[in-house]
């Protein structure tokens, strides 16, 4: 019988994990890209180009999905899985931190926040029990608790205000979900580390999520704004503070160098909406770095996307093909930039979980460094 | 060793013909629907989910690909087939067409036709000469004569005077194309019939271009605003005009039930914008007629588009869930859209095909009519 819940760590270097985690629906290889399918679709990818991409499990958004098609539908059709045609397993977040960031008139108090939709200006709230209850009807595999995720630069007080409120929702949250039954029975709650980018208040939530108890440990209020060198303080010390022997997973997180800069570090996880909306903008991930398709001098270069790069896109048509595409604003053209991208942090995460494995993680962190040029 | 251009017809039920079009880079059953690949890109596919589709051949414009990413960029390319990344026969228009609809300060001469690009102004000039080599540095397998299409309602007068123009013009199309050596002889050159809506000006516009020779004959100047009625009038006597060894193409037809009248009278290949561009419209075509997804009613509706289609698309997911894509604006919403519709339409083909293999022929067509609802 499958577990519901099985995390097991094959091969460390350095503060480097790979391993698996093991679930209902299916492996999760870790370090884990998990790519963002907002609105129950990956944009612009069928479910089958995802897992041929290599994904094993997909973000879906509570806050998104409860608004439109609305989580009580998705129950009618079946639950999130079904809907969209995707059968591995699905990592939901609480919408805590979309509702703060982009919905209109929120007010916020300890019982959760007050919103109106984005779309439609219609009336609702988010509490951590309501957000459980929505993820247990949209059938996620991995529950998020519900948060507040403060911005970058808050002063020590509202941080510390913050992150106890957040820890607070987090207990709440461990109950909301425990009461789902025979959901709680074959999903997994993850709990979300606050305290921006204070080590003391971060080791507090730390302790009081572990005290709680939860399958994995998010770090959230990280890429929010402060670069990538207070990002990498604040993992220099984070990760410790989780349970060794429990993913750990980095919310939003990023660009193809925050990403080997965070696995060395001991996360597990990532999510990001990057390769997907930078595809749709034009801008390729390769191994030399970034490229932006749309400039003129890729017009005549018959080359693929990136020559290492074995994905359907690099296999079949060129740089010139692909700036034809998107200059002339065709689908197609997004499509494909979307899929190379998928292709390449997913290369990207099996190249990290190879070197960690064979103890040469050190050697591909210097290699990747010295080829990959940042935009 | 692959003939250049052979028809041969397997069956005939009445006035319609199934056959198959065998030239070197495939062959094509006929009656064909060719998907439309204006810019390079049947618009949301990628060329292997057309080929999946069922389609044997696909369309592309000569007027947008000479604009972008030009003629000459695409020989350097290898030509169109290798640029877009299909293998198969490919049907290029003379551009005569669209550089009418579609550019500005169009100046028309007995030369050709003066004109601005509608991208960014630069000034060109389209004549048979330039079309056939145009098309030659496309590659194309079907290459269309230059020729003048009138508007639906024109008066005697000038429905002639085009008509007359556009058969010199098919004679300079026939030169220009014969001078293109090993082009011409791995390709095929088709002319195109004009006259509006009168018999003797299309039996005239027909023994022209016999005279001249072609491989194969469209039907022009229909489709564009006369109506259905007046359409199928032209095809009761158009294509016995036309040399019955040859194959017959009705130039930018049509919806399902003008296909299915037209292949009823003779006609063997099609081409048209609408499965595409309903797709991403949010319409989908189904054996009962059309369906706009976008409608509340299917915003619960968890049976597929089409009960009885086998497209991966209706193998998959629901209305219900197209609903909410093409509502979001999502991207995968006009791509599976795209292809059912695809999917359906080379489905009808097959249909008659088969009926007509079979001698069954007025038999599908009263059960088409009997269950397909026009919108």
């Amino acid at each position: 019988m499958k577990p519901r819940f099985a995390f097991s760590i094959s091969a460390t270097d350095g503060a480097a994990r790979a391993g698996v985690i093991a679930m209902q629906r299916g492996e999760i290889r870790t370090p884990a890209f998990m790519p963002v399918g907002t609105a129950a679709t990956v944009k612009a990818m069928r479910p089958a180009e995802v897992r041929a991409a290599g994904a094993d499990i997909i973000l879906g958004n509570t806050y998104h999905l409860m608004l439109r098609p609305t989580a009580e539908r998705m129950a009618r059709f079946g639950g999130l899985h079904k809907f969209m045609g995707w059968d591995r397993p699905i990592l939901t977040d609480s919408g805590g931190y979309q509702v703060m960031s982009l919905s209109a008139l929120t007010k916020q108090s300890e019982e959760g926040v007050a919103f109106k939709s984005h779309l439609d200006g219609s009336r609702h709230m988010l509490t951590p029990e309501r957000s459980m209850e929505i993820q247990r009807l949209l059938g996620s595999d991995i529950v998020m608790a519900f948060d507040e995720c403060p911005p970058a630069g808050v002063d020590a007080r509202r941080a510390e205000a913050s992150m106890e409120r957040s820890m607070r929702w987090a207990a709440r949250s461990r109950a909301g979900f425990d009461a789902g039954e025979e959901h709680a029975a074959r999903s997994a709650l993850f709990g979300i580390q606050q305290g921006s980018l204070d080590e003391k208040l971060r080791a507090r939530s730390a302790a009081t999520l572990i005290d709680i108890g939860f399958d994995g440990y998010a770090i959230g209020g990280l890429a929010v704004g402060e670069g990538q060198a207070a990002m990498f303080g604040v993992l220099d010390f984070a990760p410790a503070q989780l349970p060794a022997d429990r993913p750990r997973y980095l919310m939003g997180v990023g660009k193809p160098d925050d990403l080997v800069g965070a696995v060395a570090r001991g996360v597990d996880m990532f999510d990001c909406v990057l390769p997907t909306r930078s595809g749709r903008n034009g801008q390729a991930f390769t191994w030399d770095g970034p490229l932006n398709i749309r400039n003129a001098k890729f017009a005549d270069d018959q080359e693929p996307l990136d020559a290492s790069c074995g994905c359907p896109v690099c296999t079949i048509w060129s740089r010139g093909y692909l700036h034809h595409l998107v200059r002339a604003g065709e689908m197609l053209g997004a499509m494909l930039m979307t899929q190379h991208n998928i292709h390449f942090y997913q290369d990207l995460m099996q190249a990290m979980r190879d070197a960690i494995t064979t103890g040469r993680f050190a050697a591909f962190r210097s290699d990747f460094a010295a080829r990959y040029r940042r935009a």
